[in-house]
């Protein structure tokens, strides 16, 4: 299996203190040894970074944790490969580009047959079941709006029936953004939190680090963070319920 | 303008010491400063790097000139923004994938009229005249190879043909690669060089750096690289004709 961390801003954030969490359980507090990746969005530019090593022992990651990207939209990925094997091309978050915006979708879980499913518009590039999902998503999408112009209620109410659907093939917790907005589904396993004014101090689970988030933001701020276990041990997580879909924007629940 | 640095390798190589040479001109010996990108292959997976920032002072570009990320193809660009803003989607390498494979692309020059072409399967994210192109030129293949099956000698000379054709509209030194071939073609500046046994020293122009080649590779090994502008002062680079197209594939031309 494998671990998912996502964040939604309404202003840029760096994701540096989360991101440190969650790189510990990639070969130290956790088994996710099998690479790992991420992507920040900058307006709709899009940085990604992947790596097939474990992310607790990565230079690059090392790098992340300390240099401080700021992004409205960010997707993580540490993994433990069970279908597909350990290489660059089957590190999540995958992307594609549909209507002129960079998409990507990181995945936990299992989808028994999901690559007899056809595809049309999208192909994967490596092998992992957790691809063909999401190029099967994005081709549904693609069919029944193949403008931009359609996007809003319509968009979300179908993913969330894709996603529905594909959850009935195995294990399907996802992240997934199209540089705004940032999905969230839960087969089995997600938890989220909203951090705004008055911020507090949070200390991580799997390190022994502590941030005190008053002073690094603006009264202003929003902030959502989703990982498929808490992060943190002196804040209230909301665990996600089997069959929750959640939209983001802007750090907001819309 | 822009500056280009493509490698083709028969076995995985690091470019770390052309790397060095070219991001000096990213405002440190040449003007370049407003961002940079590349892009590495390891067998079909694509690892991307994109930052908005000049090269010479970037802490990403620090660690990729350190950190030896063997590949087999490379593609690397360090701008100097003429046509579209300085930002994250404008920053080359640009990605999109065809076929299941990753296509990258970078551009220097520009194309006077070349958004008046319809798109119909690739769109920009950014605002440049050279995501447009490529998307247009994948646009392009697409159409007339829907299906990967049909690869080779054809697809080589269409790739040609588009690029012969977006020439007229200004200036189009490029590089191109689907992960297995790079495709180079110049407007009016590009250089190459092939390294193969036996192997000897190279010093690079922009920086106090010299490499044995010799004590770093195997008898069998060939590496192509490419360049706007030589990157060494004691080898012999050839200088591509206006309207030369090259492909390479394992280091060779093809």
């Amino acid at each position: 299996m494998c671990e998912l961390l996502g964040m939604s801003a309404n202003v840029p954030t760096d994701i540096c203190f989360s991101f440190t969490g969650l790189v510990q359980r990639g070969g130290r507090t956790g088994p996710h040894k099998d690479g790992w990746g991420i992507s920040f969005y900058e307006n709709h530019g899009c940085q990604l970074f992947h790596d097939p090593t474990s992310s607790a022992s990565s230079e690059i990651a090392s790098l992340i944790q300390k240099y401080p990207i700021k992004s409205h939209t960010v997707i993580s990925h540490i993994r433990l490969a069970n279908r597909g094997k350990v290489c660059l091309e089957n590190t999540h978050p995958f992307c594609r580009e549909l209507w002129g915006r960079h998409w990507t979708f990181a995945h936990n879980g299992q989808l028994k047959g999901i690559k007899q499913r056809p595809l049309v518009n999208f192909r994967p590039v490596g092998t992992t079941d957790s691809e063909h999902a999401f190029c099967w998503i994005l081709d549904q999408v693609k069919q029944r709006y193949p403008q931009r112009a359609t996007r809003g209620r319509g968009l979300q109410m179908l993913v969330q029936d894709l996603c529905v659907d594909l959850d009935r093939l195995g294990t399907f917790n996802i992240l997934m953004s199209d540089s705004v907005h940032l999905y969230a589904y839960c087969s089995r396993k997600l938890c989220w939190i909203t951090r705004r004014a008055p911020f507090g101090s949070a200390s991580l689970i799997d390190s022994e680090m502590s941030v005190d988030f008053g002073t690094e933001t603006t009264a202003n701020d929003v902030v959502s963070v989703i990982a498929t276990r808490p992060l943190t041990d002196n804040e209230n997580w909301t665990e996600m319920a089997p069959g929750e879909f959640l939209v983001l924007k802007k750090g907001l629940r819309i």
